[in-house]
C-alpha cells in the first residue's frame, strides 16, 4: 500500500501559531512531533517510508523534507498552486501508477488530523486495503459520530456487506452536506450515518476510472503527469488551469461504488484552538495548557503560550494564545472566527504577521 | 509652598506593566509622560522645581532622577524601607523645616494619580495653601463623589467656614472607612461626604504638632532627621524601627482641626487597569486601546500591548495586557485581582517576572 499524505493546507485557524510560512500540518500541537510527522509515524508499521508520498505546496517542499528527513526527496510532490484535493489526488495517482502500476492500493490521508487509538486505526486501514482489492471501487473511512457535529459532512450508509478482518463494511448510499443541529442529532442517534473524515483507500485504477468519468480535464492532466519526463515543468504548466475542486465534491459524491468502514479510533480533525481541550490532558479546572501559564480561578480555557508567561484571573471558556509577536483572545465557541482576524490583517496589508 | 510628592509605591496592580523595578508612578499610562512626571508638570505653575521634594524608596532614587532631570538631586529622599505614608510625611516635614523653617506650607501629593482639570486643581491647591496659613491645622482636598465607590475612604463634612479664593471650606467631622455599597450610595446622594484623595496641605509646624501629639516615636525620628548632618545614615538607622502607618490612620483621623476643600477636577487614582477606560479616548465600541491591536466584535475592553499585536474576537469587558515577557487576561471587574497572580508568582519563587 502507498500512503498519500495531503499536506497542502495553508490554513489560518491556528493563527497566531500557524502562519503562512508555518501552516497547521507543521505545528506541534499535540506533543513533540508535528501533525505531519505524527501522521507518518502512525502509518509506519503499515507503510514503509519509501512508499509514503507527501503532496504539498511547492513552497513547503523543503519544510516537509526538514520534518521528514527519512522520506526520499522525490516522494515530496510540490503543487505550484493550491487547487484543493481533487488535483492533489490525480497527481498522486499518476505518481503511483508510474512507479507501481495501476493495481497498487493508495491510502489518501490528511496530514493534519489526530488519532487517539493508533492500533485500531491501522487495523481499519488494513481492512480498507483488503476491501479495495476485493471489491474495487472507492473506500472511505467514516467516523462514528460522538456528538451532533454541524461542522462536518456525513456519509449516509446503505447495505451491509461481508466484514473484512473483523471490520464492518457498508455501502455508502449518499454523501450529506453539513447538517443543522437537529439533523445532526438525528444522525448521531440513528446509527446510520458516519462523519466524512476525508480518509480514502482505493487502487490507482479505481480512482483513475472515476476521475476520467467525472472530471475529464483533470484526467488529461493526470495522464500528462504519469508520462512526464520533467514532472515539475508539467505541474507548472497544467496546475494553474485546474479547477479548484475537492475530492469529496468532485469525485466521491458521484462515484459508482463507494464503501465505508466505520472507525472508532478517537479521530479529531484538530479544526480550531478549541480542539486542544480534546487532545492531551486538562488541569483540574478543565484548562488545556501549553507553555508557561499562571491561572487563578480560571476554568475550561485553552491557554497556549510560546515563550511568554500567560496569566489569567477569573475567566472561563476562553482561548488565550501567544505565539511569537502576536496574542489572540476569543471565546472557545468562536475559535473558528480567528479567520476574521486574519482577514482584517490581510485587508490592512499586514502580511508580515500572517 | 513646598510640594512633597509621595512616590513610594511598589504596587502590583498594573502588573505586568508595573514590575518591582518599575512601579506605577513611573508608567506612561496616560500619555507621553509618566504619572510622576505629570504630577510635577501639573504643579509647576504653583511650585518651582527646586521646591519640589520626591520621597521614594532608596532603590528608586536614580530612577526618579532620570524621570525628573531638572529636580535637584538633594530633593529626592530615599527611604531605606517602606513604612507607609506617616514616616514619609515626617521625613518631608523635617526636610522642609530645616530648609525653610516651620511656617512653610507643604502640599503633600501622591505621585500616581491623574487629574483631568489641571487649572482647577491648581486653584484648589492654592486656596488650600491660603486656608493652611489663615486657619492653621490640617487641610485635605476631598473629591465630590461621582459614583457609589466602595473602594475609597470618605470624609464626613462638618460646618462650613468662610470661602477662600472662591472655594468652599468645610470642617471635617470624621474620616469614614470604605463603606458598603448602600452607604456609598447614600454618601453620594447626601452631599455631605467627599472621597479622601490623599492630598493634604499644611504648614510644617501644624503637621509637626500632630505627629508629636499622636506618634511620639515618629516625632523623635523627625527631630533626628531635621538635625542630621548625614541624613542617609539617620534614615538607615531609624526607618526600619518605625511603625508602618498611613498618614490618614496615624494622624488625620485623630487630628484636632481638619478642614476640607472640595475638588471637582476629574480626579482618578488610577487604581487598576480598568481605570484606563476613564482616561483618554475610547474606540467606537468602548475599548480603551494602547499599542497594536486588532479587535473584531469586541467591546468595552481594556487592551494594552507593548510591542506585540493583541488580537481579540467576540469578547467584552476584558482586560488584555501584554508587557515584555508576560500577558494578563481578566474581566474588568476583577482587575484588582491581578494581585492574586502576583502572589502566586511570588509564592512559586518566580521573582524574575515580578
Amino acid at each position: 500500500m502507498i500512503a498519500v499524505i495531503m499536506a497542502g493546507g495553508s490554513g489560518t485557524r491556528f493563527w497566531p501559531r500557524s502562519r503562512r510560512a508555518e501552516p497547521k500540518q507543521f505545528l506541534k500541537l499535540t506533543g513533540e512531533r508535528s501533525l505531519l510527522q505524527a501522521t507518518v509515524d502512525r502509518i509506519a508499521p503499515l507503510v514503509p517510508i519509501d512508499r509514503v508520498i507527501v503532496v504539498t505546496n511547492a513552497r513547503f517542499v523543503d519544510r516537509v523534507a526538514r520534518d521528514l528527513p527519512d522520506l526520499p526527496r522525490e516522494n515530496i510532490l510540490g503543487e505550484p498552486v493550491g487547487r484543493n484535493t481533487a488535483p492533489c489526488v490525480a497527481l498522486a495517482t499518476a505518481w503511483t501508477e508510474s512507479r507501481f502500476g495501476p493495481d497498487e492500493v493508495m491510502a489518501v490521508l490528511p496530514a493534519d488530523h489526530h488519532i487517539g487509538d493508533e492500533a485500531l486505526y491501522r487495523s481499519v486501514l488494513s481492512a480498507a486495503e483488503a476491501v479495495a482489492l476485493r471489491d474495487g471501487g472507492l473506500v472511505t473511512i467514516g467516523i462514528t459520530p460522538t456528538r451532533p457535529e454541524t461542522g462536518y459532512g456525513y456519509l449516509e450508509l446503505g447495505e451491509e456487506e461481508s466484514a473484512v478482518k473483523g471490520h464492518t463494511v457498508r455501502r455508502v448510499a449518499r454523501f450529506v452536506e453539513k447538517p443543522d443541529r437537529e439533523r445532526a442529532l438525528a444522525y448521531m442517534n440513528g446509527g446510520n450515518h458516519l462523519w466524512n473524515s476525508g480518509m480514502f483507500v482505493w487502487t490507482a485504477a479505481s480512482i483513475r476510472a472515476e476521475i476520467e468519468r467525472q472530471i475529464p480535464d483533470l484526467a488529461t492532466g493526470m495522464n500528462a503527469f504519469r508520462d512526464a519526463r520533467d514532472l515539475a515543468a508539467e505541474l507548472g504548466r497544467l496546475y494553474p488551469g485546474f479547477p479548484s475542486l475537492s475530492i469529496d465534491y468532485g469525485v466521491m459524491e458521484g462515484a459508482e461504488a463507494v464503501r465505508a468502514l466505520p472507525g472508532d479510533f478517537a479521530w479529531n480533525d484538530v479544526g480550531s484552538w478549541d480542539a486542544l481541550r480534546d487532545l492531551g490532558s486538562l488541569d483540574e479546572a478543565g484548562n488545556a495548557v501549553r507553555g508557561d501559564a499562571v491561572l487563578v480561578d480560571t476554568s475550561d480555557c485553552v491557554v497556549a503560550g510560546d515563550g511568554k508567561l500567560i496569566a489569567a484571573v477569573g475567566v472561563r471558556d476562553l482561548v488565550i494564545v501567544q505565539s511569537g509577536d502576536a496574542i489572540l483572545v476569543c471565546p472557545r465557541d468562536r475559535a473558528q472566527d480567528v479567520r476574521l482576524i486574519v482577514d482584517r490583517l490581510s485587508e490592512s496589508g499586514r502580511d508580515g504577521i500572517l
